[in-house]
Order: structure tokens, then C-alpha cells, then sequence
């Protein structure tokens, strides 16, 4: 098949479309064919060398895919050989065929196409499992979701990157539950789309300090949730912008990762900040937050609800065009690779 | 009646047992003819000047107490004039009688001695409301605890100040509901305290890195939970000690209020931290609080599982004397105050 893989560390051009070996699915996996992949930050990382793949994952980037069930593992009864699915993948989106534990797969929502469901894994998955978790109750402190915010109708939500791929689910999901959601982002265009999804609260922080923005808008009580994507940069101001019982979410650190944190500030509100990733989750605690996933957000998107958020489709063997489109930031929602 | 009046702010001199008026009850209170009172750390901080009770709050000091009732403000149905009591206060605690709303007072358990269930309100609510919580789950997201840590069975707590009236409750809580307890003290006797208690590992933190400690006796893993006293000092080795899916509820700064804290390392462990404190709730969470206090800790007080820990008993007269010991921290447990 073909992959792409990372020549060496380095920018997009690093990236190269060639032949690599097939993936053999072992005990509980199953092969996909892939359809396509999207983008992630990590990816970038990893092509940078910054962020090596777990040992004994794919070396190829890719954290999510959709495509057909080719192949199953020994012992795979749930799924049948030409299913379309999508998958939260450990690595190795970016090619034509790909292994997926059993646990990760779920089937296509209603009205989704088979190319843009590949946005939905990671999004839907990192933004539930920060966000929620509320859904299950106390099962999911048994799948390591002690950190999780839970958002209840009616509390407000900051979504640093509002229109980021995470941005704008977390918006959609936000508001399904019946929550209030600012967001923050760098041009009005982006506020535009955020606000088409369902944002309330627009503030753009290049004019803009968003814990004013945030405290105004709320009659001075601030945001009960925070997603945050930018960690030590913005952590002074988050703990400023949080309510009285507040929780700060963080789950990306591009703007540092080491940071002043003011506790008696904290303290004073009952706050708490919670920082996870989700590629590092064991298999079981994955599987727990796919189940949730497609407990309690594929209803929400067969019914139309929420929509992936797809900026554009790039030819998997130009992934470097799409790396250079999310190092940008130019984009809105997810950038999908598509297999030839 | 007499109280501890604060003269001025300073050391534990500005203490003086005088006369001043009797408080009334008022809707929903219940005047407490009052039995013994505890010292507590914002007694200090408060004595101090740094520390002002809420606007609307008695201006003594004193934020628990145990007594006889004396009094009942309209509406209140639950107690009888003559019922012995212990209650979480929001100050007045060391006076002849105080004020308490009804939802903040509680039964004196059984095998418990009238004086010694002054030292119960505090450390109980403190240590149920942050390490605990899933014993109700759902119920107290409504109830502004969305930041305790959920200790389970099982799991390895680290209790830094294991001798302190915090320490010793939690130290035995945490070992009634299954979990391994580490803790560190400054003296070898204080450590002694805590293994009589119950805890498991040691650390004497003036001789020990309490990181490497926890390391070593959790084969590697560290502290699920850690609770901690000291704030911004411990706040890096706090994060290093933490296991994944650690939490760590801070609810003191004895350590100073601002310091940095390594977000990546956080995240590394998909781990959370909380800091609280019980004096600023709202009267319906310390309601929620002490519901569940009665509900969940009395019968592991009542079945002599869980015992108040008592360092010693002073004359509410000589208060300045007890503050002296709590300053000094030579005590274990609790320092309380008899009322004349």
C-alpha cells in the first residue's frame, strides 16, 4: 500500500507519498481501508519530531480515519468485512490501509458522508471527554475520566479557537446540552462561522481582552468551563476568566508549558484545571470514551444536530499542502486527506 | 455573653475574653449555648488581620463549635431546645454562644464526648467535601463540587500535614473507604501518630523527598490524590508525585500563593487540580456538605471506625494559649477551646 511517511524530522516537505508494507490486524483489530484522514496538531509534531508515535504504533502520522472494513483481527465479531466506519486511530491515518482496535471503530452517522466522517473522531471524542463525562454519571470514573468538566445546561463555556476543528464541536455539543458558549478567535470571518454554529459570546483577541469580554457578558460571573488550547500563555488569564466553581480544560499548549498559576485565585473561585491528551489514553479508557461517544453524540449528529465541520479536502499524497493549511491557521473546522 | 474579641490585629495576645451582646437567631439559626469550640488555621490568619469574616458574619473567631441548643430562630423545625450539637460555623465559634444556620449543624455521634465533637465540623466537611463526593455522585454537581477528587478504593492518597486535624481525619476517612494512605510530617513522633491512625507511608519531610518516597512505595506509580496544605512550595512536587488520572485538591497556601506549574507534566498524566475552601461556600453547599457528612461519615464515627483526634483541651479564656500551639505545630489533631 501507500503511506505517507516522515522522511526526517522537519516542515511539510519532509512529508512523502510512497510504498510501504501492509498492516496485518492482530487479535481485537480490524483493517480499514482507508477513505480518508484529517489533520491533527499532533501530526504537525510528530512530522516536526517533537512528538514520537507510542511504541509498537504505526509510524505514519494520522490520528482518525474513515473507509470500509477490509479485513477483521482473530476474535473481531462486531464488525463485517465492507462495513463503512470511522476510527479513533493510535497513527497511521495517513494511508491506504490502516489498523484500528475494535473499540475505536464506530459506523457513519446519518447523513454524514463517508469522506467527512473522517472529521469526527478526534473532535468528538477529545471535546466529550473534556467536556462531559456528566452523561454516565459515576461509570466514567472507572474510565479515567476523573478530569472531565461537566458542562450542565445552562453554564456558560469559553472555546479558546473557536473555529478550530475542536472549536467548532465543542461549540455544536455545547449548545445541544443547552449551555451559553463564548468563543475566541482572530478574525470576524471565524467569528462569523462560530457564531453560524451556535457561539453567543464573540470575542476576537486581537482587539479584544476576552476576560472582560467574558465577565461582561455573563453580569461579572465568568465562565464556568474553559477549553483551552494554549496553556501556559493563557493560563493567568483563564483562572481569571473562570466563575466561582469554575473548570479549566486544557488540552493543547501552544503558547508554553510551563506557567504562573495564581492558586489563591483559584482557591477564592473552588476552581479546578484539569490538562489530558487523548492519543495517550490506554486502549480501555479509549474505548470507554468511543462508547460514550457514540452513546451520546452520534444521536445528536443522526439527527442533525451537529455537523462535522470540514474547511477542505486535500489529496492524501499532498498531505504537505494540508499541513502548511493548519500551520496557518487559516482554516475553519477540519482538513481532510483523501485517498486515492 | 463572653467572647474572644480580636483588639487588633497581631499576635495571639490581641485575644480578649470579653463581654459583648448576645446574638439572636434568625430565620433558619439556631442559637448554640456553646460547649468547646477548635482553633483553626484562618483563626490565625483571621487574628491576624488577613483573613475578614464575610460581610453579615459574626466578627469572633471560631468556625465550629459543639454545645447545647439554646434557641430556635423562626422556622426551624429539625432541632429541640437542649439537644446536644456540634456545627460548622461561619465565625463567633469561640464565645458562650453563637449563631449557626440550621443546615450547618449536626448530631454529636455516638461514643463521642460533648466537648470532643468540637473537633469534628471542620475537618470532616473539609476532607468529605474534597477527597470524596462520589458517594453521591451526580447529586453534588449541583452541589459545587464538581472539584472533589473522588478517592476510591484502592487508590494511594498522599496527606502532607498527616498529624494536623485535617490529616488525622483524613488519614482514617481515606482508610475506611479502602484507599492506601502516605503522609508527611516534620517529626518522627508525628509520623508514629499518623501509623497509629492508619497511614501506610512515612515521610518525614525534613529528612525525605516526599516525591521519591511516594515513588518508591507505589512501585513507580505515585499519589492518585494528594491533599495538600502548602500551596505554590509544593505545587511543582505535587504535580511530580501525582500518578495518572491523579488529582490534587489543594486547600491550603501555608506555602505561598503563586507558583509554576508545569502544564505538560499535568498533562502527561491527564491529571486535574482543585483548591477550595469551605468558609467562602454559600450556605446551600455547606448545607449539601454537612447532609452528606451526617449521611456518609457519622456511621463510620458512630460504628468507632473514624474517631476525633484531640491534641488537647484549653480554657476559651486563654485562647491566645492555643493559638501559640497551632503556631508553634507541635500539636496532633485538633487544639480546642473550652467554654467557661
Amino acid at each position: 500500500m501507500k503511506a505517507v511517511t516522515i522522511t526526517q524530522p522537519g516542515g511539510p516537505e519532509v512529508l512523502e507519498w510512497t510504498d510501504v508494507p501492509d498492516p496485518v490486524p492482530q487479535t481485537g483489530e480490524v483493517l480499514i481501508e482507508v477513505e480518508a484522514s484529517a489533520v491533527n496538531r499532533a501530526d504537525i509534531l510528530q512530522r516536526q519530531g517533537l512528538y514520537d508515535p507510542p511504541p509498537g504504533t504505526s509510524p505514519y502520522p494520522g490520528l482518525e480515519c474513515s473507509g470500509r472494513i477490509a479485513a477483521l483481527g482473530p476474535g473481531v465479531a462486531s464488525w463485517t468485512v465492507g462495513d463503512e466506519v470511522c476510527a479513533l486511530l493510535t497513527g497511521g491515518g495517513y494511508a491506504e490501509k490502516v489498523i484500528a482496535p475494535v473499540g475505536q471503530v464506530l459506523p457513519i452517522p446519518k447523513g454524514v458522508g463517508l469522506v467527512e466522517a473522517a472529521a469526527l473522531p478526534e473532535v468528538t471524542c477529545t471535546v466529550w471527554s473534556n467536556l462531559f463525562g456528566w452523561f454516565d454519571g459515576g461509570d466514567l470514573t472507572s474510565s479515567g475520566l476523573f478530569a472531565a468538566a461537566h458542562l450542565r445546561p445552562g453554564e456558560t463555556l469559553l472555546v479558546h479557537g473557536g473555529s478550530s476543528g475542536i472549536g467548532t464541536m465543542a461549540i455544536q455539543l455545547a449548545k445541544a446540552v443547552g449551555a451559553k458558549v463564548a468563543v475566541t478567535a482572530g478574525t470576524r470571518e471565524k467569528l462569523d462561522r462560530c457564531a453560524e454554529l451556535g457561539a453567543d459570546i464573540l470575542v476576537n483577541y486581537r482587539e479584544q481582552d476576552f476576560v472582560a469580554a467574558v465577565r461582561k457578558a455573563t453580569n461579572g460571573a465568568g465562565a464556568d468551563v474553559i477549553l483551552d488550547n494554549m496553556g501556559a500563555k493563557y493560563l493567568d488569564r483563564n483562572v481569571k476568566a473562570l466563575a466561582v466553581n469554575g473548570r479549566l480544560a486544557i488540552i493543547g499548549m501552544q503558547g508554553g508549558v510551563k506557567g504562573e498559576l495564581n492558586i489563591g485565585a483559584l482557591l477564592a473561585k473552588r476552581a479546578a484545571i484539569s490538562a489530558t491528551s487523548l492519543r495517550a489514553r490506554p486502549l480501555g479508557e479509549k474505548a470507554a470514551i468511543v462508547a460514550a461517544v457514540r452513546e451520546h453524540v452520534w444521536p445528536l449528529i443522526d439527527a442533525g444536530h451537529v455537523r462535522p465541520v470540514v474547511d477542505r479536502e486535500v489529496p492524501m499524497s499532498d498531505a504537505a499542502a494540508a499541513h502548511r493549511v493548519v500551520e496557518e491557521s487559516g482554516h475553519v473546522g477540519k482538513v481532510l486527506l483523501v485517498a486515492p
